[in-house]
């Protein structure tokens, strides 16, 4: 016996499939020299953004592009039934501090990068089971509120392997709701924890690349969907190697999505130009190109039916320490015009 | 317009309320000298519960605690349709590393020491939305881990005020099912951020007192039910202080909640005999009393119906050293016989 909207093994159908009303991205400096400048709400080339840390001007942004995804909706905070957020910093706090200024009723999530994904399988589902009118959801990221939190003082200016991304400035927001026009969430498929022994933290895309495969092939054979039903397969933030493993895997699996996958960490940045290594990372970098570049995607025309997938590394500097290896996820929504 | 299934502003009521299957708590030395020894079903004498560092330790207890549910009411992993759980530990590692090993599709949350009724919460809205036929939630925490992360290292033997409370070391789990025989999740209200300025993060309690009176108040308000219907509000980890206040609060917003008002981290430890403090805390605490001393209350018919309310204090170490206040939160569900 399955739930009523299961359909295979891991993934929901909605029955009215919550519609996308609105998205807000806000991004920093380096993002906004970027390919993708043009769809974002606004670059912000202040790192501290007139704040006296790093990490009130990543919650600045995060709760700026909440608030601007509620006003071009024209819908009050006091209408929205829950805010779903989370971020990468410890106790997510860019979400929590985000959230009180809010006062929207608030289930915090931690998916790492996923989280964006995550709120939109789980904002859906509140949605579709009669819980909510509107959800909010939100994700951000900062280069140097990561680089303190996971790694060393910026001012060492520690060299980094050539696999290693660099973390999005920036901060995306989407309003769900029950009815109205945009792009629908028509699936959702939450994903298992996928560890396949990769240990090193340079190389995330690596380690997440096999949670994605996972998620996506249990898409495809719980819908009985092939490959060409989507126009784009687009992961969060796999950057170049890691989305050159999924490509591999997938063909493996017996799914060739080389033609019709991108990935958020590959778009946003131009890496011939903008020496990121492998490609940008971090909870902001699906939450903006999900945002900003998708959605005129979307209203363009020029892509109607998306499998996004976002993907997370589900590690602490402390287990790496401790010598684990990294779990990773994927979180995948369908997206249909 | 609201959503079908909303209450009031803020309060769900469902309409097939999920069933409590089974639980399953696992606590430290500490914890099963206490008072509730006998509600739970395993007492770990070792810190280090045979692994090399707490971490692990930890991580072990949520594990079994999980696996420990799921055989009681002999329902199989891949029977379970989400797995929802949280920890303190950054990056939620106990839970992620959980999942891993569990294979169940999950939701990482974070809402401090509320998870486990914010796993409730949503676990119910999942099941009675048709998502999902069981739900497995889970939140643990451990005073060496916490100690470490949070505070000062143990060996330093550093003094804490009378208001501190002492984190617990336990895991709990808890199988939602869509169908069976146990307590009934009827409503849920999940919380706002609140946050009145209370800025000392060794008086918790005080700050998330308000949070939950927020909470109950409009539970109360949205239900239209009086304090009398229910036979106990049970909160938490607001301690001995946090208690008070909140029933302080309660008093001045019309509601004498006194007599029927008690809380996890009062119930867990013998404050005259212990040296606890305040009282016990952390994620484990609402979860190991929940799942052991609460549903042998329902068991043995001593309480039939029982307001739930998980509370969290949303900072970090770091926006304590940047002189935040301390954001909170209370996630209420009604259990019901």
């Amino acid at each position: 016996m399955t739930a009523p909207k299961k359909v295979g093994v891991q993934t929901v159908a909605f029955t009215s499939p919550p519609v996308i009303l609105s998205t807000a991205a806000i991004v920093g400096a380096k993002e906004g020299q970027g390919p993708l400048a043009q769809t974002v709400d606004k670059v912000v080339a202040d790192p501290y953004y007139g704040e006296d840390n790093w990490e009130k001007a990543e919650r600045r942004m995060l709760q700026e592009s909440l608030e601007k995804a509620l006003s071009k909706a024209n819908v009050k905070p006091q209408d929205v039934d829950y805010l779903l957020a989370g971020d990468l910093l410890n106790q997510i706090v860019s979400a929590n501090f985000a959230a009180r200024s809010l006062a929207i009723p608030f289930i915090g999530l931690y998916g790492a990068c996923s989280t964006i994904y995550q709120g939109l399988a789980v904002g859906a589902m509140l949605i579709d089971g009669g819980f909510a009118r509107y959800v909010l959801i939100g994700s951000s990221s900062h280069y140097s509120t990561a680089e303190r939190q996971y790694r060393f003082p910026t001012e060492q200016g520690a060299q980094r392997p050539l696999t290693a991304q660099w973390t999005v400035t920036g901060a995306g927001a989407i309003l769900l709701a029950a009815a109205g026009v945009g792009p629908r969430v028509t699936h959702a498929t939450v994903g298992r924890v996928i560890d396949l022994g990769s240990a090193d933290p340079y190389n995330m895309g690596a380690a997440m690349a096999p949670a994605a495969a996972n998620t996506i092939t249990s898409h495809l054979s719980d819908t009985g969907r092939r490959v060409d039903y989507y126009d784009l397969f687009l992961t969060g933030d796999l950057g170049f190697y890691g989305a050159e493993l999924l490509e591999k895997l997938m063909r493996e699996y017996g799914h060739d999505i080389s033609g019709r996958h991108n990935d958020c960490g590959l778009l946003i940045f131009d890496r011939e130009r903008q020496d990121v290594h492998a490609g940008g990372s971090g909870c902001g970098c699906p939450a903006v190109v999900t945002s900003g570049w998708l959605m005129q995607q979307f209203r363009e025309r020029k892509l109607n039916r998306v499998l996004g997938i976002g993907t997370g590394a589900l590690l602490s500097p402390v287990t790496t320490k401790q010598g684990e290896t990294i779990p990773a996820i994927g979180h995948a929504v369908a997206l249909e015009a």
